[in-house]
């Protein structure tokens, strides 16, 4: 049998309804670091990553929106590269 | 020296300005799959990550537009987790 990866990093992308982002982008911020718009990232472990999911679930109307999560093992995993500005405008001044 | 990773998989995600949108989403088609709204995804050779970036240069304005590649290995590395409704408007719609 496969040996069951350990996740500790995370990407977590959303589009949902407008009513809902308020309430998404609150969950996110207790579990990860907000990036850009509706992209968060930053470490997470497998148990936070299940409440994670859990209270999204709650928030979320299953047919309308989608999030979705991309788990690494750890932040060694990946490379990034970035265009442009990383301080422009991450949204958070939308979120009252 | 630390050898270097032969990154083969990328996910691109931007915020770049409405007049440019249509551009940069015509560009990253060309190199990758289009996943969400403004996230790109899919098989990218180190060569192709070259050319995508150097194309979006010449559309985008550094000073208010923003793209994050994140580079992978492969397809092998990360895990998934989709919560709501994956067929869910992409926005490809919003690109005539």
């Amino acid at each position: 049998m496969r040996r069951q990866k350990n996740y500790n990093y995370a990407f977590l992308f959303y589009d949902v309804g407008e009513k809902r982002v308020q309430k998404v982008f609150k969950v996110c911020k207790k579990y990860l670091s907000h990036f850009q718009y509706s992209v968060f990232r930053g470490e997470l472990t497998p148990s936070n990553l299940i409440k994670l999911k859990e209270e999204l679930k709650k928030v979320i109307v299953e047919e309308e929106d989608f999030i979705c999560i991309i788990k690494l093992v750890n932040d060694n995993v990946f490379g990034e590269e970035i265009l442009g500005n990383p301080s422009g405008n991450t949204g958070e001044d939308l979120i009252i």
